[in-house]
């Protein structure tokens, strides 16, 4: 019998049409989305119909301005049209063929024709369509988004500022003259979610399948103040260096030097302007990640057990070396499926996905925040933020004694690491092998770590 | 440290103020938020303002009938205030003396005035209002309402039936006449939820905290829909034969017979008009709970990680005689304090209930399932819908080869339990004991488990 976590109830596929003038952040919360339900396993892809047009359109010049985006210019709405068209194709195409679960069709979907279409079309397809509106008047809040767009749009890539902003808001205008926004009385028969100002003020309406609430509650704690999060590993503890797993060992006499030196690197992190900032310190309940945050000068500590390490079960205690020999049916299957292998008695990486979620859910609403926790666990919370594939994720190497910065931005989330300089053992297994790799003291990165986004300074 | 759960984050109070015309569903819509929040250690209580008018006005006979709820009725008018403001003051008093957490002012509440008022009264406490407004234009869902009346309200227990409906329909009318809904544009400072038949449509404003951000999701998800719940443990197994606690292992030959006799004991407990109902099937991942479903006719059967029994850690396969001669001190600390304790490296029923909270909120969102689990995960799902304070869940006995079926109505929940007539080892260990009582083959109920609220049939 297959294991189900909370999000695999139904049999349900869903399209969310998102809706919104230009500026309104509809690609990050998009993007932000598809990264949360890939991460708890759900078949998810952001279709961009400006990625389309810009295939069609670029190559001939037609969109170099605003003006391909009038009602008026006919080449501009041909083109458009033709893009939606193939967004929407390759969207139901992906549900059929590759079994997606849920599509999100990243447009501004400004007009009901275009909605009433949509609409039709997943019907037809057998797939719940859930309207994703994102409206906004804060002027401070457009203002901002549309400063970003030179970042962020690739439109404006090799144009100047003045002129990006001139015609984004140009661009704009054009889609107001047309623009209807999802509305409580004509709209009534559809499931949405209308955003208003962020999350200020939130429209829901026929929220039926538990895929939508979840999509609805994610999206709602979303916020978009800037922080930053940071993670590390406990100092290296007594069972390192016998390279036993799980416990709840004490940490080694090098591990009570990173705890020592972790406020120090905090502090390096935050950059001179910002040594004041207050962070809330987060660890598991296990002592090892008690005893490493136990000199940071932070008052505010909260132990989680969802933070606590994979727990081994028959294995815990053990080194890999005994486990290969014990159990090596078992060492084998965990090395061809180390996300799914659940251990006799004890968790999978799978298992500690759907019990992190919740803390993923409150990360997403908080600003500044230290997690202090384990190698397993540390791989799962980074995958989230830096978009791994589930199969990499259990590989990644996180290195003892290193301090690990992850600031999101709008399309990607930056990388510091800051390393200790206080040498520990590597708790690093290679596939196919009980040995652990050379102590590197926080002061290497594997090639294999260094994945896409991952932009290490 | 202390262990911190997802409900403890903040350090926020906060008073859900209810909204709407008599018959709206509010007092059950309350009820049900503070038993949620109380089985998640959140501290909760409603305080119903009809029941300090009752106090007040009933041994006066002033609110005999629906004229004392006219806005004319100066008696009427003057009792009803004295009724808000003494429930307003004991709420502010729970808040201050008792630490409260989330206090539920259940009342109409329909004036903005009167909202005002408590909204002054909240910010001068350092308590955060949210409004709560159910908002109902369905004639069906009203009608229904005002018929449950006879049943549901404590004013109509001696009255007529006839008398009680035409009554009951005056009374809503006076409130008609100076209700002021929960506006977007006029309340757009104000934290609230506005459900609109039910919850088909819903209006969120300013939900902010992590606490009300809870409550939303919750009521978000509450259905109306008739439906039963049914919970077995699995059929005895081969460790409950030797004593052994945790394990994985297989049914004891008569565990095989309960799971062949299981499907007969839900026809049974579905009545002859219903054997058709089809129900969905939740195992834990163990064999013991997969095993005792392979006989359920039902295609939908889902294993969930989260059903599986409590994790006993290093105690994991002992007996309780073997864990009392091993580890005495905590044999001790678990019957001093057996909801909070932990088994070292494993869990305690704080950390199910903490796990079971997304398989709560996925009952609620479905209609009819049976769930099949171990010992201590059914205390903590029969605590939620049985509302047993947890000092007491953990000590309640659920005996092997017993189905129950629970039927939430709107103030209580129905129990029924209908005995396999299996004989089967007793797992229910007394306090200061290591010894496990006498076989009762699920045909005895203690009689401390006749808690409040269980009307076993």
């Amino acid at each position: 019998m297959p294991v189900y976590s909370i999000s695999h109830v139904e049999n349900v596929r869903v399209c969310v049409v998102m809706v919104g003038l230009p500026a309104r952040g509809k690609s990050l919360i998009a993007q932000k989305i598809v990264r949360y339900l890939s991460w708890l396993s759900i078949k998810s892809k952001c279709f961009n119909v400006g990625t389309y047009r810009r295939k069609l359109a670029s190559p001939t010049g037609a969109d170099a301005d605003a003006t391909f985006f009038s009602p008026q210019n006919k080449e501009g709405v041909k083109y458009r049209e033709e893009a939606v068209q193939s967004a929407i194709k390759d969207m139901m195409g992906w549900f059929l063929d590759e079994n997606g679960v849920v599509g999100i069709l990243d447009a501004t979907n400004t007009t009901r024709d275009r909605r009433d279409q949509v609409l039709r079309i997943c019907r037809e397809n057998y797939i719940e369509p859930l309207f994703l509106e994102s409206w906004c008047d804060d002027g401070e809040l457009i203002r901002q988004n549309i400063l970003d767009v030179k970042t962020t749009s690739p439109d404006y890539i090799d144009k100047d500022s003045e002129f990006a902003l001139s015609d984004f808001t140009k661009r704009i205008e054009y889609y107001k003259d047309i623009y209807q926004t999802l509305d409580a009385s004509v709209d009534k028969n559809l499931s949405f979610i209308k955003l208003i100002n962020v999350s200020s003020h939130v429209i829901l309406n026929r929220i039926e399948s538990y895929l939508e609430s979840r999509i609805v509650y994610y999206v709602m704690n979303l916020h978009i103040k800037p922080r930053s999060i940071w993670l590390s590993r406990h100092g290296e503890s007594e069972y390192n260096l016998t390279g036993q797993i799980g416990g709840d060992a004490n940490l080694s006499e090098r591990g009570w030097k990173y705890a020592k030196k972790l406020p120090e690197l905090v502090l390096k992190s935050l950059g001179p302007e910002n040594q004041h900032t207050n962070l809330t310190v987060w660890t598991s309940t296990l002592q090892r990640t008690q005893q490493t945050s136990s000199f940071l000068p932070y008052k505010k500590k909260l132990s989680w057990k969802a933070l606590d390490e994979l727990d081994a079960g028959d294995c815990d205690g053990m080194t890999y070396e005994e486990i290969e020999q014990q159990f090596p049916e078992d060492f084998k299957a965990r090395d061809d499926n180390k996300y799914e292998y659940r251990y006799r008695g004890g968790e999978s990486y799978r298992d500690i996905v759907i019990r992190l979620e919740p803390i993923i859910m409150e990360l997403e609403r908080q600003e500044n925040i230290l997690i202090i926790t384990h190698q397993a666990v540390l791989r799962c919370i980074y995958a989230y933020f830096m978009n791994v594939p589930q199969e990499e994720s259990p590989w990644m190497s996180i290195p003892l004694h290193t301090l690990i910065k992850l600031e999101p931005r709008a399309y990607s989330t930056l990388v510091s690491r800051i390393k200790a300089d206080i040498p520990a053992v590597s708790t690093y297994k290679e596939k196919g092998t009980s040995q652990l790799g050379e102590s590197d003291g926080g002061n290497s990165v594997r090639s294999r770590d260094l994945l896409k986004g991952d932009q290490t300074k």
